[in-house]
């Protein structure tokens, strides 16, 4: 079989820069203790590798002291940290309907336990939203808005810096989900006025899985969604104040956390504005070649409009599930289908039934991996006439 | 300098087995995709190595059914997870003075924020508990309790057999924290009636740091910790039902979890029960070592008694933090000085001002570590006349 063309960048980037490997085996082998735990070489070693990575991603995010970065598990986790550390019984949260489950379910459940209320503003067939209808959603108890840069689905790419504005002008706090933009999309969080960041290691930052971080600005208090050991302060019973022990109890991922290291490190020597343009120009072909095809609809911004490395896609008459199994098992081409953990944009985009196949570049994605993907597409689902 | 001793192994095993960095490093080039995210066969393979760590963890166990563990990024996780989705307000919990903060600081959260009472059962000097005190602490609102089964300072086994025993008799839920015994003391969750189990992956397991998890028992239904996409039951505005991935939101740790299945995988063929009596010989050495020097006092259960692989211990008149340095510096071994995150147990000592000097073996520790640590010692305190 063909070499396989890996589309499903959307879900974790790969294959990794092969740096991300050796830092990790070197961060196994020379440096695998436990970090602030301990004061032998050993453990100095692995501290060193989580404060030269947290400085790298403050540089990149803007961010002016490296200690209010905590790292996390996954964005999931960042995005559960701060949702349920901020809100409070009767609090009002404003949010789009192209959030994902990892926002969209932590909300539902306060809704049902703490009693806060919801608005889902809207998004147009492209994945848009319509500032003006965000704006006339604020009410006096708006503590939070919350908004992805870039839809998962969709790909299209909000418009955050005048999200943080409005948020800003209405005295609530800010949380950007940059699951699909951190590393592709420029994000400055004193700009662009963002209070909290939650951001994954492995996807457009190259890392690997079991990293990801969350940005608190410093005049925020979060409730830590986990109590226990920082390794400072170890007489406290309660959670220290110091930053960024107070979000990260417990043992950290320093063999992942080495790997994003070096994940973001080659990230900001390409720099984030080349990686999104080359992904810009590769979904540009995608959706040209895609176009074609007959009963096609492309989803998200028309060709010639902003948006990041997701292309998703529908055929009429044809199961999303299963034109992602033939392009699998017949060309060894990795795309997904499904929902995506998005249902609300899903119904947005009125493929609530049917699904949608994502295709989604990466940094090493290449023209010839978006060729085989419309032979593939062409050969399976034929060319309009 | 002389190459290093390593006795810090409470805090993370090292060096990892070779099989751990190799299956990372697979992992991360062939199965590197997002597991449970798509069904391509890169997902497909990564998918595949969860669920063998997952029916290797449970085989470790004795977990009849491998999908009541889920993974979590270290112990604390499964302890937060554990703790806040089970107490309710008014509830009392049974624990001890030899827990861990990654026990008490999330109960002392709880206390102030859901009015919880918490009994933290004495321990002796030897950090043992009294099990007529801990079965007269029992309340007729007692919803658990909540059990170390080493102590990460004394090296004390606790009888989690007979503890299960008596919180099964009182109707309660029972949690244990297995990070300092999780693959070198037998766990057996049905014979010990354990409800709870939170393990680290790191440590005992011989897996890279960002892995751990947690077994729940299947009549439990916890309040997950984080809400999130599950890639299951997308439309769903809940977290779904289903295990794992009801306590599984987000990405996981796929390439970290590879490296725990070669762990875990290392310390079945070699046996728990071997690891313990060649890790309890270690100990017997080191504390007749140590006992010739003037004014040591060795914490914990004396010679010939069972143990785990940690001996801790005071000097007169010497300060802990100086003593660790001192062994690192001039002598290249790496221990670990100060609280250990257990203030009570500390109190219990009665070393809570001098913090003690932990030193701990593991599976990788030789005869030479022991002589080198003693040599070290010796040439620095002295031995009794």
């Amino acid at each position: 079989m063909e070499e396989l063309v890996y589309l499903d960048h959307a879900a974790t980037s790969w294959p990794k820069p092969l740096e991300v490997g050796s830092a990790m085996m070197d961060a196994l082998q020379n440096s695998g203790a436990n970090a602030g735990r301990g004061n032998h070489s050993l453990a100095i070693g692995a501290g060193r590798v989580l404060v030269r990575a947290r400085s790298k991603l403050a540089e990149l995010f803007s961010v002016s002291n490296a200690q209010n970065i905590a790292f996390t598990h996954n964005t999931t986790m960042g995005l559960n940290m701060a949702i349920k550390g901020t809100l409070q019984p009767g609090d009002h949260v404003i949010t789009t309907m192209t959030e994902h489950n990892s926002v969209r379910r932590p909300l539902e459940f306060l809704r049902q336990t703490l009693g806060i209320s919801i608005d889902y503003v809207k998004v147009d067939r492209d994945g848009q939203v319509d500032l003006l209808e965000l704006q006339r959603t604020f009410k006096p108890n708006t503590k939070m808005v919350i908004c992805n840069h870039s839809s998962n689905l969709f790909g299209s790419i909000l418009p955050i810096g005048e999200i943080g504005d409005i948020a800003k002008s209405n005295g609530a706090v800010f949380l950007v989900d940059a699951a699909q933009s951190a590393g592709s999309l420029t994000i400055d969080v004193k700009k662009m006025n963002i209070d909290l960041l939650a951001f994954p290691g492995h996807k457009g930052l190259l890392g690997p899985q079991g990293t990801g971080g969350l940005y608190i600005a410093p005049e925020l208090d979060l409730i830590p969604l986990m109590h226990g050991g920082t390794g400072s302060q170890s007489e406290n019973s309660e959670q220290p104040n110091v930053r960024p022990d107070r979000y990260e109890a417990g043992t950290q991922n320093g063999v992942g956390i080495a790997g994003l290291l070096a994940g973001v490190t080659k990230v900001m020597s390409l720099g984030p504005e080349n990686i999104h343009l080359q992904e810009w120009e590769l979904t540009q072909k995608l959706m040209e070649g895609l176009s074609v095809i007959p009963g096609m609809k492309l989803l998200g911004p028309g060709i010639g409009s902003e948006r990041s490395g997701i292309v998703s896609f529908v055929i009429e008459g044809e199961d999303s599930a299963d034109i992602a199994h033939r392009l699998d098992r017949k060309h060894n081409i990795a795309v997904r289908a499904g929902m995506h953990c998005t249902p609300l944009a899903h119904k947005a985009a009125s493929t609530l039934k049917s699904g949608a196949v994502r295709a989604s570049v990466g940094v090493t994605s290449t023209d010839e991996d978006v060729h085989r993907m419309l032979i593939a597409m062409t050969e399976m689902y034929g060319q309009k006439k």
